[in-house]
């Protein structure tokens, strides 16, 4: 069932560790079918080398394994809980790439500092709100989930596709599952110059409002001109 | 029409991703004919492991595509600006490689600290002034040109033919367009050691002049005597 | 004699090298026996491109060469100490992997700043006393041992499988030769995060308690519920 | 002539690029025939990929070209130097390797704050003084050795294997082309340890002399018991 979607999710994977995202079995990427409502994700503990399509499981919107032998990443819950909230979206990244974890261990937003960050996302990339303990004992995957979308509750999920999980690492998404990868790898090279632009004299103020738009808004939307 | 112009912007731009300066379409390498007065550029948004001879985009020097059937870089008139203001270049390059890129987000110019600077770039390598907002929603890639050549008023551009653009990165060029790729490969590395020189201890006072009189000139000018 | 363990203590040293864990001779990696209580090791200053099974020595508790043409590593006696006094581990690695040793070197242990690093050491990564003068010109490398066998008299090196040694780079453990590379592969990942966090201003208090308990203990222990 | 020194010699150049040392034509590496009082030396301005044994350069130790269709590096005084005043080198590298250069540029010599600078360097890489006016704009590569010489008037050039040129870069020299090259690689190791340990925290004292006589001294000299 969804062959398709889950080669596409199957690749996805793989491209993390192409990418030099993840080391080991640190990330997973999965990809949605709405009219089916049903979500394909990396398997639990698995190492890309080895990741073939059919090994990618099939779960509802519940969390119920609808196709697969083996068990669905133990972030599941955190995915599916941001495709339950933000409705537009295809497909959901985690990783753990160097740069954009240090902002979130640091529980720092990572500010617009340049034009390559407006280029992809509309202001700060944010981060989450530390969880709290009962939180983290509780259901902690799915609070993960909740944490972010409580995050976007006054931004727009479609104009800044990313978050820092603090003290933990970042999610990105996008209307795929290549996508959301591609936003990862964008991410990582945001967070590496933010982070160097810091040790160069700390100054961490955004860039002008004007600036933010003409990039962004040159990219995205009605009135793009950038791209064929 | 100028095959040949157009193979050597179509490798220099491929040499971009070689050299790890770009990744996915961010950066653009142009190459001039100054008898014909047309400049090849790539194209807006397509990936350098696609990218043929056949898809460089010929335009005069107002902008007007004379030749290809795909649009060119959205950076086509900062391109023309330096075209039409440094007389002597032949190629115009421009990255978001990742070191040079922070100083400029920075908007801090790179202090010539050594004799690796100095052997390619006669002094600092300037930044420009931040754009003012009706120059960002004017004609932004217009006045970003203007504000490079804005910036060159009081400095030789055959002597440091590199610059950041504030908020932004860095912009290169050459004799040709395999020379603006060069030197910007040359920036990132001198962009590096800055950083790195920086943070060592903070001393970011440039090197006595007589040695940068030394390095510059034994490459550079009628009394050259490096290479062959 | 013990053909396989030799094989996979060979293996493991090479993965040194793949992993860029290494430089020249810069590492070894040694596995035991328990039923016949010996140890094999990497041979002294043999590059790990021309690393053969046959190569690796066979030592026996106290250190006598019990099969091998070869002199073992200089570190031998320091891995031996952590065999005597670790009954459980089966393999045992030093590197000077860059980002630990220069923890080690500045002689502070890693916090656990991120889930990244809870996932696999159960709190921070201590550091070693320095050595005392008698120490070093006495039976060094024994002392070196004796030196992180003492860090864990109130640690559980089952939990936390790493050691920085002061002045000097880490040690890591495990079940199996690769599983201690494996660690200090993840080790080194884990400080170079770190190194950046503090970078970005100073923050070096751990993770909450709970979210740390969080992490370990869903890939460790009996309630673990990571992986297949 | 000295068909096998040549060989060598370029070897060693090749090596600068494999190990990263050098981009474009950053480097050069000479070797001498003690002999026949002969050097081979890359030369000039020659990129890596197209370097072959019958380009390097057979000077005398005047300087006066031996051997060689093409221009000796610009460098060679500063070889000479080194070779007329350290009696038993054999092969001379300079580079300028980011992490050395960092350290040349702040015109800070590198502490031993760690075994791994110990096991190869008997104490501090130090920096030479920053060169006079008149020495730059007078002979300046023989300026340069003599500079490098003065510097080691008390340090054993046998125990520090290296040097710092003020606001310039690093220079190695070893048994052979190929060792002096080893050194390189491990200097630059080293200063990219010391470099992120300042950023750790300013600590940049250096480590005891009884742990630095211990390391260094066993892997030099009479007593030492590494490798095989």
């Amino acid at each position: 069932m969804l062959e398709d979607l889950k080669a596409e999710v199957c690749q996805a994977n793989i491209e993390l560790q192409r990418q030099r995202l993840v080391i080991y079995s640190w990330g997973n990427v999965s990809g949605i079918d709405r009219s089916k409502e049903l979500v394909a994700i990396k398997p639990s503990g698995v190492a890309y080398d080895k990741l073939k399509p059919a090994d990618i499981v099939l779960v509802d919107l519940d969390g119920k394994v609808v196709e697969g032998a083996l068990k669905p990443s133990s972030d599941t819950p955190t995915h599916l809980e941001l495709y339950r909230n933000f409705a537009e979206i295809g497909g959901v990244c985690h990783t753990h790439s160097t740069n954009a974890t240090v902002w979130a261990q640091a529980c720092k937003p990572i500010p617009c500092l340049g034009t390559t960050h407006a280029d992809y996302f509309y202001g700060e990339i944010p981060v989450t709100k530390v969880m709290a303990k009962s939180d983290v004992e509780g259901e902690y995957e799915l609070n993960t989930g909740k944490a972010i979308v409580q995050t976007f509750s006054s931004i727009d999920y479609g104009e800044v596709p990313a978050v820092l999980v603090a003290n933990h690492g970042p999610f990105t998404w996008g209307e795929s599952p290549g996508g959301s990868v591609e936003t990862a790898v964008i991410l990582e090279q945001v967070a590496e110059m933010a982070l160097k632009c810091a040790s160069l004299g700390g100054r961490l103020t955004p860039i002008p409002d004007a600036l933010l738009d003409k990039h962004f808004l040159r990219k995205h939307g009605k009135s793009a001109y950038y791209g064929q």
